[in-house]
């Protein structure tokens, strides 16, 4: 029976995880949660598992709207507080944005394993979570679809084998637009991914493809490879959810329906396969599967991706900041989908690098950051 | 350094593996050969390799043409004369037919590993080689592009996390013909395979799909799968050369270029991939890969070789020698495409059934079988 503390309970990769604790009562026991804003879902959550020891909210004023005599807790603070006070086995980190970086040192800090849905922990602070994965005896599991397809295709093979890892993208909702079509697209537009159904944050990520620049930089840390020896390989249908080229001019690949359940398992079960309730696949009725070359002049996030891990220290949590307030802002309808790029090289090509920054030094350039990139937006708007 | 002794040194395996040989002298030396009638080309193999110790050839008469001192044999004796005598490593079956099988025995008994190409050895004898190999500790390594994909796949896995193995199939030379259709095929278009280049007995196997139905066999003893969680994908650009299905819903695909050096390494270097000097696969150029449903109405051969093995025993080798003889009928035009169903399942549903044969027994049914296609055939010109 495995203790899980799920951080960000109420968003699309929390909910799908309590499905599959719900599903599972014998190898799972629910003990912390932790939610932004919505009270609404936190109630039928700690309602729905009365084994839930302890809460955080994000604001203290939310409080009254709680239903349950449980210990709860608020703000950054208080998802520390959560871990910490209910023991558990296993925290699953589906936090959205840099403030999921702490909460992941903080477990394997305290030598808890850690399933990270949270991709800035790895683009932030890749650096740091290595150190502690080799000080604590902790273990990291990936939950995104490309990074566990990659930990499956690797499983059993000799790293001297290996070629590239590649990850697919479907290259979000604007692939079939050149760049001179996406001046005047809309929110709503950018919304309307073709494959994944996702959260907003990350669904505008898809479509700017800074997802696939994360990704690239999450796979250096959690496979520990050159990030030249990561491609990108775009693939409409989704199916294959990542390769491994070997050195004998064969691939794997990793295919499945486009279901996060499957990877969120994965993850919750150690690295292990576990057959859920999820619908299976009919290759047969796929009938067809493309490719197309990534150009990365059509996706410039990407190559700031490249830039912000090859010059390291600081630059990747700028890479961050500025992306999580650009993206923000479009939501907003503050700033067009093409400032979101403008905005993130503005910061990247001004920011001073911090070498070797420590957990205290990310916290002061991304704050730093947020508030460069409002400023920004601001004069714009002028 | 690896002494290899290749049987069927001459037809396109064995010319392939000596590319392999010729490019790493330093990992592999061969010593010994055999060939059936391609004198012409066994001359230039003995030339280029002096390390050979002896070799055989099929008919005596033929021993005047040979430009070579090194010692000779002829007949299926030879073939494991020269087995005993080239003392090898590893011996590698490229040998086409029901010819194949006694010397594979002779290798696994004589304590040496066996790399196979092979079909009939597995088909025919599936039970005497699993016991073979369970009383010698020699290895068998599959050459069949399908079953190093599916090796490929398998390594490093839990077999109880697998929930079946998925055969590629391109559907041959007539794939995109109905049954009404195969009815006028010559033997030219039979032999125009839409994306390898193999034999033309194989060629013809894969046209009917008892190329498939052999796999399944094989893959079944290979891989100790029951074949009922065995099945075939029709795929047509044959760039996936297998798969798996896991429990957890998901799949592992051995995807490469359609260059049988590939999986020749792979067995020759006793599963252990290896960097060679063959063109890559560009996955973006090849942009889409298709399935279809594998229908076993279409394919009758198939549902010969489900039910060979269902029932066992020496079903299994009358089912390969009324297919061998049948298809050689073709080549010669003396029946036709579809006739070769026909005879197959007139051998295969007049049999009787001998439970656990022996090497012997099998031998005796082989040639039995081989006398009954020929006289049938006899009867149809008539």
């Amino acid at each position: 029976m495995k203790r899980i503390c799920l951080l960000g309970a109420t968003g699309s990769i929390g909910r799908q995880t309590i499905d599959i604790i719900k599903n599972n009562p014998g190898d799972f026991v629910l003990v912390g949660v932790t939610c932004g804003k919505n009270i609404e879902e936190l109630n039928k959550i700690l309602t729905e598992f009365p084994s839930i020891e302890c809460y955080s909210i994000q604001d203290e004023e939310n409080f009254v709207k709680v239903n349950s005599s449980k210990k709860g807790y608020c703000n950054n603070q208080g998802i520390l507080k959560v871990i910490e006070n209910s023991k558990p086995d296993l925290v699953v980190n589906a936090l959205v944005g840099f403030v999921g970086f702490v909460p992941s040192v903080f477990t394997l800090e305290n030598k808890i394993d850690l399933a990270l849905a949270n991709k800035e922990t790895l683009v932030v602070g890749g650096e740091i979570i290595k150190s502690c994965l080799k000080k604590n005896k902790a273990h990291l599991y990936p939950i995104d679809s490309e990074h566990v397809a990659l930990a499956k295709c690797l499983q059993g093979k000799k790293k001297k084998d290996i070629k590239r890892l590649i990850l697919t993208a479907s290259g979000g909702s604007f692939r079939n637009l050149t760049r001179d079509e996406l001046k005047g697209v809309t929110v709503e537009e950018a919304l309307k991914h073709p494959s994944w159904s996702m959260g907003n944050k990350i669904t505008i990520d898809s479509a700017t493809m800074m997802n696939k620049g994360f990704e690239l930089i999450e796979a250096k840390y959690l496979f520990d490879f050159e990030i030249d020896n990561i491609s990108i390989l775009l693939h409409d249908e989704s199916i294959i959810h990542s390769l491994v080229e070997f050195n004998d001019h064969s691939f794997l690949a990793d295919i499945g329906p486009a279901d996060m359940r499957i990877p969120i398992s994965y993850a919750l079960y150690g690295k292990n396969r576990h057959e859920g309730e999820y619908k299976s696949l009919d290759l047969e009725n796929i009938s067809s599967l493309h490719f197309r070359k990534f150009d990365v002049k059509r996706y410039p996030c990407v190559s700031y991706a490249y830039k912000a891990i090859n010059i390291g220290g600081s630059l990747p949590c700028v890479l961050n900041a500025s992306n999580e307030e650009a993206v923000y802002a479009f939501l907003n309808h503050q700033i067009s989908f093409l400032e979101i790029e403008e905005i993130i090289e503005m910061m990247l090509s001004t920011h001073r690098v911090i070498d070797c920054p420590s957990v205290e030094d990310l916290v002061y350039v991304d704050s730093l950051t947020r508030k460069l990139v409002k400023e920004e937006i601001e004069r714009r708007k002028q």
